[in-house]
């Protein structure tokens, strides 16, 4: 049976027919509706009645959101980007719909999907992490999507990596998202830019030689260039995203992790130094066998075949 | 049907016979011969077959041991205090006693035994952490115990809290046991008896005035006393204890962990910080349920209850 | 004879006629022209005017200023909060005001009226802190000022306090500034209000509710009430001071530190926890003698005081 | 007039009669008296008394010794390698010999050679920093030995680089020292040797296989033939040693830095990594001058010449 995945961004929703391979069969897409909860659930209904209208049947809904998901899958509990708190979304979109809904976190959905269909099927355990502008994450434990006691599980992004360290938007210092994420890329470039103009020269050039444009796809052509500046903060990042993979192999001993978010698209430049780092730095050397590191295969619409794939089981 | 729990330590082999309810029927105890698998087999074989005779039947044997255990709980990979490297256990013991057996680390059996009969029961999302000379860890995840895919999960130990910190006997740098175990109590106290020692009168008093049996008891009895330098002592160490669950419950979101060891026999003087620690520095407050932190209930036993409970399964 | 000593702040200029036992005979004051060098030297020297036209001839001029000054004492390198960037101020007010003229860090002048007249006077060997919304600083060493070979020594702020720590607007991570100022403070203060109102209730109640009043005075006026969120405040931010102090005395041994600045307002409140804290962190204890750690005398007026009495020498 | 610096090892007494621009005349060597002062201060003397012999008179007598002294220069305060305690060192010299006796810390003495004589000459302002089995220090400030109030400055390798670093023989955790010495160097080789045989491979073969003896001397001539892993240790250490200067800069500014103690024998190998992150992490770039990063030159003399040196003024 087919069902319907929703992903729901800061700036568009996207949502797609995805049969029980993992396939999507149709997709729309439509903006997002700035802070109001009752024109977003409107817009997912009309999202699923469209691909209903156009593919037929469908025998569930599943929506991924950024933010904290109760433990039901029933309420979004704060989601800072989309302007909700404590809203029912599941409630709001199956009145509407007529068929079962359930929301997830939209990271947790995109691991599912990697975990099912992806870079990481065939494995019971993987960890997912992607590095965007932060850190999200997803935990498959036993087959199973992770989402803990209250729903809250694999916010991987904000274990501390470094006490008394960088400040992070959530309250607390050193989050691992401040060292290792897509935002600590563009710092690692614009720290160069500033401080060492000639060194970050190429970067500075593809910037149009505004310090404040050396932003992720700037660092990445020039890293895909060769250009050693790039690389370095590459390199940098890396080397934090793996010390963060081996206090996950400590604590949860996956068979593999598997990268994704934008800074991944970096492909081996950003894998390889992920790699070194974790296998330098995971503790129980040499007597423990290494999990895989391994980049994400769906790209941006894993959010979509997860959530699709989570409302079927 | 009953079952039996042999626990393997450096210095004693402690058996008992485990019912369903988690209950040690009867109990025998051998000194742990020395660097001789063969002899470990035997003394293990030895203390099932005393138990059966004053016993009667029993299903299963299920044997704790501090070390690396593969997936299959068949091979002991390294336990580096009892002499072992790739040391077939499981079949040596079966051999011996005709019965199933499975071999467990001993960190794995305390915590499923903390789980279903002590401070843990009826959860189904636990984190056992022991606070004992060093730090050793269980997770309670879906209601199974996680080994991991290559069955070293939960060496929570040895991840990293402080970049570039104190040297661990692992190998790597800045291991969370170096700050929040029974080591770092002792290290705590040892310190302040050496630099200021008018502050650390008594405990330097109960050490017969010398810095080095200041020891975890001493530093114990004095904090129970009320003494201000040896709760200054238990306060630093929570404080570490407390920020290592803010980082597990960010990753795993429990319902509760459950804290044992050695340390944790000071009951609220160390209770009270980790808990206090672990509130102000966990991740997504107030927007999110904070686990439960519990002392242990099942003392020196939890391993044989644990071991005699998971052959069951 | 007499001299003038001229402090220039970000919103007013105040300068005063300091007699050679670093009295202040008379004083003036006036806005701080923005972003206009050339006015800031007509306003420096019609303050001058004005004193000599009151109290008569003066010896010569000292002008502090809160920015980098070259090693000639000529030439501003760059002030950012007054928008000055290679800027001759000595040769611009000496043309104005036909005496000799010298310019000076703000830091350091207060640093010297401190140790000539001040907390440190009788000390040789002198650390000033001042533990304003940043952390500047002024070294006196064998009874001298000291600059650097560049005029640019004792920028004790930025000396890395915490490696990858928190982000410092001067471009580096973990600045001692970041942990020990008064911005530190006030960051401790909101984000325990922030994130435990109840247990700040006192500081949130003198903030009329609004965690971002939660600012220097609030904090400082709740703790002089004993309120203990505050006071906890004030240790965090002490511990941080001390051990700064540490290092500092690991490096150049002084006799004494003297705490200047905004925080320092708390008196015992802030003088405490920094003792304590310098006095465990300190290296070679019990071996060596410990510098004593005293309160500023001087207030606000040290600027002015310092500027007069360097000019003079 | 001729002077005669005493260089006090731990295993070897070195003597030499030192003209005023600095040169070493005559030279003695005697093994150090093990844990009895009196036998130290009688072998001083005669070598002083067989220097005369054989070369005339001298004026005064400087004597390095690794420890703390006291403001006078007369006592030793403690030095723990030669088991002194409070000991009046200066008068049992002097009475035996009759001349006017200085005792000085052979750090110091060493970098008051480099800066009269070798790298720093023509600087006033100085940092030496010693890179040997720890880190030692001299200051230079003002064309003047800084010694501190109380004897006791630039013990540079024990203020603190890592808030809960590594523990350091000091008491303290996270000395410079840890990260940055000779000490420093070897564990990194020894790590790589025991985690990563593979990549260490040269290193190993130039210790006979063993794990122990990957020390200095190997690190350095593998690093010399350009072997990667050897290359990585210095660099990591070269990192370290930079962060450091950066924030003795940020204190001090000085002219410049000069890098005495074995880990410089690895000349550019060493000094290249240190000075880019040096340049790298400096507070106040571009907006300030730089000091210059140089190598020592005189090499194991520089306590002979210093100690001679110092008692001539």
């Amino acid at each position: 049976m087919l069902t319907i995945g929703v992903d729901i961004g800061g700036t568009k929703i996207a949502a797609g027919v995805v049969d029980p391979a993992g396939q999507i069969l149709d997709k729309v897409k439509y903006p997002t509706p700035s802070d109001d909860p009752a024109a977003l659930a409107e817009v997912v209904a009309k999202a699923v009645d469209e691909l209903r209208a156009r593919r037929g049947a469908v025998e569930a809904v599943g929506v991924g959101v950024a933010g904290f998901v109760d433990e039901d899958r029933a309420t979004v509990q704060v989601a800072v980007n989309l302007g909700l708190r404590e809203e029912p979304l599941r409630d709001r979109v199956r009145e509407r719909v007529g068929l079962p809904v359930v929301i997830e976190n939209d990271a947790n959905a995109a691991a599912w999907a990697e975990a099912r269909f992806g870079a990481g099927r065939g494995s019971d355990h993987i960890v997912c992490v992607t590095l965007g502008t932060g850190i999200g994450g997803g935990l498959v434990i036993g087959g199973t999507l992770h989402r803990g006691r209250y729903g809250v599980a694999a916010e991987i992004g904000h274990y501390r990596m470094v006490p008394n360290g960088r400040r992070c938007a959530c309250g607390n210092h050193g989050c691992w998202e401040q060292y290792a994420s897509g935002r600590a890329l563009v710092a690692e470039g614009q720290d160069r830019a500033r401080t060492d103009p000639r060194a970050a020269e190429r970067m500075l050039k593809l910037a149009d030689g505004v310090v404040e444009q050396v932003q992720g796809h700037v660092i990445t052509q020039a890293a895909l260039e060769g250009d050693p500046a790039a690389l370095e903060c590459f390199a940098a990042v890396g080397e934090w995203a793996g010390l963060g993979l081996a206090d996950l192999a400590a604590i949860l001993d996956p068979e593999c992790f598997v990268l994704g978010g934008g800074v991944s698209d970096a492909g081996a430049i950003i894998l390889e130094p992920v790699r070194a780092s974790f296998a330098r730095h995971v503790p129980g050397r040499p007597n423990r066998r290494l999990a895989d590191v391994r980049l994400a295969e769906l790209g941006g619409e894993a959010g979509i075949v997860g959530a699709g794939d989570l409302a079927r089981h």
